[in-house]
């Protein structure tokens, strides 16, 4: 921990409209106090530096010409708030980011009235502010809407689209785009290379020229004219045609961190009768701090660490390895095994592990920058040619490319893998990170293969499982985090498609498990052996198709039944149950429970607390058993061993 | 019917091959011929008409020109694929078209090698092109993908990732834009502002002079400096440059109908060293056939009709409403009583029924083009800042903005209203619209209350419903077709959320219907009855959340219960399963079936032929009930009655 920085001029201001009581002269000493808090607070709890530190002159600016809250500031991602959290009256509880209780790690509607639209995956901004736009513009109301966003969220299709409606909005509508030359990795494709081309084309045009040009602050006779002329020539001198041949009257590239230069520019554009207005403002990423932006990552996410020297601290290490990098050293004995196999990720080369996989294979692994929906297309054309293409996509970033799953991969049983880290329950990153859905969502679909991993051995089973799987898609789930430190065997076993294994026999009680949640079944089962009740346990490893053999033969031997699965409802369970429903095994008396994700949205937390607040840990398997078996008798402590 | 046009040249082409055995100079033929057979064949089978009329020459060309089926060609949405069915092989089946057990009126791989990927959804072709061109090039093999793609198709965003990604394919793709201004609606937004001035701003290029242009054919020397000179040239007269942006070589724009010409570029483009390349064709949708022509949706999708007059044969009309257009009027009245209710359709306005809301209320319609996603946060926001948004969108077409439905509609909890036509099967169009999964992919998220109309007046009332339900997002789903008839009351009811209602009351059977499988419950119950079996049936009008009073109720006073549902597993009759081993209802020995689509993807056929296909139909309930009940003593005949 290191002192907190001398902050005068930040202590003043709790709301935006502090700031607007401060001469203009004062903005860059604020935003130097904000970098430094902002610095100080991450140093504590961890978190997403980069991105707010790039945007700390933006985030004053903006707050001092604009009137928010009625004038709407949506920042895209989310990333990048942190800042704005500070000076909108959460400055007392900055150092509760991503914890439990505290301050979420993006922007939040239930947090604040400054935060209106709540933003954690990407390219949603520009959509969103004009929704409260035209909302606005319909009930004759005043107000603005102001869209914060990257360039890498600037590859997604829903921006595009978003920009593609944007004329209807009018000035109603401000667009800035933060130019950073970064998302969480370097951006790629077409868009990328524009935007660079724009801001290496020449220096920085000064911002009163601009306001001047685009503005049309010219002797009144020649204005209209003038404007002709200057619109043709402010096309040719910066180049930003792309936009505005979408609609928008584009303003750049401007210096993003010169807060007095965004001040005058944001009142012209505050002020202008025409629009939308895309301003492209150039920052760095990490700027102000030296170890952020000196590292590749430019501190995208960090843990805690020193202010001074920037040294992360992140524990001892040594533990066992994280199943991110299980996957990617999995893949990439397949793509040394099998030159068909190529890999793919949507701007998570770092997050899926395909970076250490673009190392050994440049050319068979793909990043297509945010795009899921192509990611995903993509690869089926690759497969539809004899390719045996691995999507890495989170599994709740998937859901962005949900209706190609369906209609190129599954309608058409082409054999595209989908690795989807992130399953389950995520711990800081919140309810719009937790891969909740994917069992729901995948399951129902004919033709699926659809897996999930109960430990690291398994994670490289179920890979080399699905480079040979080539009659149709599969998809491997697996959680944020560490493995279990099992030893992996020298090479991988392919599973028999549909096949679950036991992992131990007993009589009276069955738990059937699917992914990781198997470890809790084992201490659920040590529990009950303890109580007397001989307990089998059952990794199920595939929700589909599901082991039918194994299942009857676990429901019509047991006394009691329990599914376990990190997913909400309508997967696993609702396949065992349906099954079990279709034979008529239910009729017999049978006691059968699933245990699932509850049907609530859950805040960040620690993830053994979260899946403790959810009930899928070993004393919540018990207590569901004893339940079953009304055998409330039996004494439980639900809490007890939960978090341990 | 009308007789066959007289073909002589197209008698002779049964592939492709037999084409390129033409001269040149007999393609404008080979083009008419393939006009009028087209004419014909829709003319008996009813389909999509205009926009295969309009790429009739470009048919001719592609597969004159490149070496089809190795060179992928690839066409978006695929509704304009009969002519090209007609030159691959597919004459002799032409008139079976979106029948049961005829020729899809979609690409469809299973279908034909000259099919390499189905499409019947917008705007995945350029992506599934790249990943033909992609593994092409990584395998070293020769081969290029052609995408043909609308100017509607282009205002996706997924076909802007693809764009972003494509000049990774180099000269191995080639996307052909096909602008006719139309896509089946006319197109919407920034992008078809920009294109309509780029055709607008001069007469066509002369093909012999663009080629010359674009593909340096120069004298040596002064190549390269002439090729800088002549992109630079290039971007200012015909204006291109959204997509030399995004790293495309742009040609055009270039008449669609002028097949030598046509034959020409082609021949340049498969022959340049460069690429991507992106070309521009005006096309005329309907080309050819007046009536299609002079048509307000250039005869998109028509019934037989006759060759000579045009005229669509109908069949006797007077017979019940469409649910489309109950929906329409319905959300009509909601927005004639609350001034904040608006609605919104991404690019079907006359499939949705919004076309006549919006001749109503033009200023509170929003057409965002084929842009799912952003439709789903436009509404978002929208509702964020107080307006009551209605997102028409078929089911099917839901799952591209699924992720904004989750992240940005239900985690906020915002009130967008989601009216879902085209649920469960669909008749000729086949797997790719059926809307088989919403009911799994919306009762699976927490905060979403789904509801499906069991008949028109049903669906008036939930529409209401949902118009006054402000505490978060809501969904209701209504089938293609027309309704059962029903007298419409002066006013809608509103339902209270999570309540279903008895249809019929019994003792030992209990149906629970959602949907429009309502009808066919009730027939099951009177054959039933038949049997001496006493029957309940129950409309539960909610997936989520379900009626659990109701389901208690039902499933311990009846000896069977059954659900029915017109969607894939994991939607309705799962939260009933769920719920009944949840409160140990099944510990009883209860006999529970649920009854859901297969899970398969079903081909094209008749609605009800479908669902006695899958299963569905009133005998098919007849049957779960007395095997459950194992009384199979008692014959039933399943066909009887089932398709009547």
């Amino acid at each position: 921990m290191s002192e907190r920085p001398a902050t005068p001029l930040l202590d003043q201001i709790q709301y935006p409209s502090d700031i607007r009581k401060l001469q203009k002269a004062q903005l860059p000493q604020l935003a130097e106090e904000l970098r430094s808090e902002m610095i100080s607070a991450v140093s504590t709890s961890g978190g997403h530096l980069g991105s707010g530190l790039g945007v700390v002159e933006l985030t004053v600016a903006i707050h001092y010409v604009f009137d928010t809250p009625d004038d709407k500031l949506i920042w895209d991602v989310g990333h990048q708030c942190y800042p704005h959290k500070i000076v909108t009256g959460r400055r007392d509880r900055i150092r509760t980011l991503r914890q439990g209780g505290g301050l979420s790690g993006f922007t939040k509607r239930a947090e604040s009235e400054y935060d209106p639209f709540g933003a954690a995956h990407s390219s949603t901004s520009i959509s969103a502010a004009l929704g409260f736009a035209i909302s606005n513009k319909l009930a004759n109301k005043p107000g603005r809407a102001i869209a914060v966003i990257g360039d890498g969220a600037m590859s997604a299709g829903m921006a595009y689209e978003a920009m593609n409606n944007a004329h209807e909005a009018g000035n109603r509508l401000v667009v800035i785009l933060n130019d950073n030359d970064m998302s969480i990795a370097p951006p790629v494709g077409g868009l990328s290379h524009y935007l660079a081309r724009l801001v290496s084309s020449g220096k920085y045009l000064k911002t009163r020229e601009i306001a001047r040009r685009v503005f049309g602050r010219l002797p009144k006779p020649v204005e209209k004219a003038a404007r002709k002329a200057e619109e043709y020539a402010r096309g040719m001198v910066t180049g930003g045609t792309l936009f505005e041949e979408l609609g928008f009257y584009y303003v750049g590239p401007v210096d993003g961190h010169d807060v007095l230069g965004l001040v005058e520019i944001l009142e012209n554009v505050r002020d202008a009768k025409d629009g939308p207005i895309l301003i492209h403002a150039v920052t760095v990423k990490g700027k102000g701090y030296g170890p952020a932006e000196s590292a590749a990552d430019k501190y995208h996410g960090v843990v805690k660490f020193d202010v001074v020297s920037g040294k992360q601290d992140k524990g001892p290490g040594g533990g066992p390895p994280a199943y991110t990098a299980v996957f990617a050293d999995a893949l990439k004995a397949e793509m040394e095994r099998d030159e068909k196999v190529v890999a793919i990720t949507a701007a998570m080369p770092s997050g899926t592990g395909l970076d250490k996989v673009e190392q050994a294979f440049p050319d068979r692994t793909f990043d297509v920058g945010i795009a899921e929906q192509h990611a995903v297309t993509f690869a089926a054309g690759l497969a539809a040619q004899g390719h045996r293409p691995f999507c890495a996509i989170y599994s709740t970033f998937l859901q962005r490319a949900y209706d190609q799953v369906v209609h190129d991969v599954a309608i058409q049983n082409l054999p595209v893998r989908f690795a989807m880290d992130r399953a389950g329950l995520v711990g800081a990153d919140g309810c719009t990170h937790a891969g909740a859905f994917d069992l729901a969502y995948l399951c129902t679909l004919p033709n699926m293969v659809v897996m999930a991993a109960a430990d690291e051995v398994e994670l490289a089973n179920m890979v080399h499982t699905m480079a040979l799987h080539d009659s149709g898609p599969s998809a491997v789930r697996y959680p944020r985090g560490n493995g279990r430190g099992l030893a992996m065997p020298a090479s991988p076993q392919r599973l028999e498609i549909g096949k679950g294994r036991i992992v131990r026999e007993g009589k009276k009680v069955a738990i059937l498990s699917l992914g990781t949640r198997l470890e809790e079944a084992e201490k659920a089962a040590d529990m009950l052996e303890a109580k007397g009740l001989s307990t089998t346990v059952a990794d199920m490893r595939f929700a589909k198709p599901i082991d039918e053999e194994m299942v009857r033969k676990l429901l019509t031997t047991h006394e009691v039944a329990v599914t376990i699965e990190e997913g909400a409802i309508g997967g696993f369970g609702a396949q065992v149950l349906t099954l079990a429903s279709d034979e008529g095994l239910i009729d017999a008396g049978l006691k059968l429970r699933t245990m699932r994700l509850p049907d609530i949205f859950q805040d960040q937390d620690a993830p053994a607390k979260q899946y403790d607040d959810a009930g899928l840990n070993a004393p919540h398997i018990v207590e569901t058993v004893l339940k079953a078996l009304r055998r409330n008798d039996i004494a439980v402590d639900a809490d007890a061993g939960a978090i341990a």
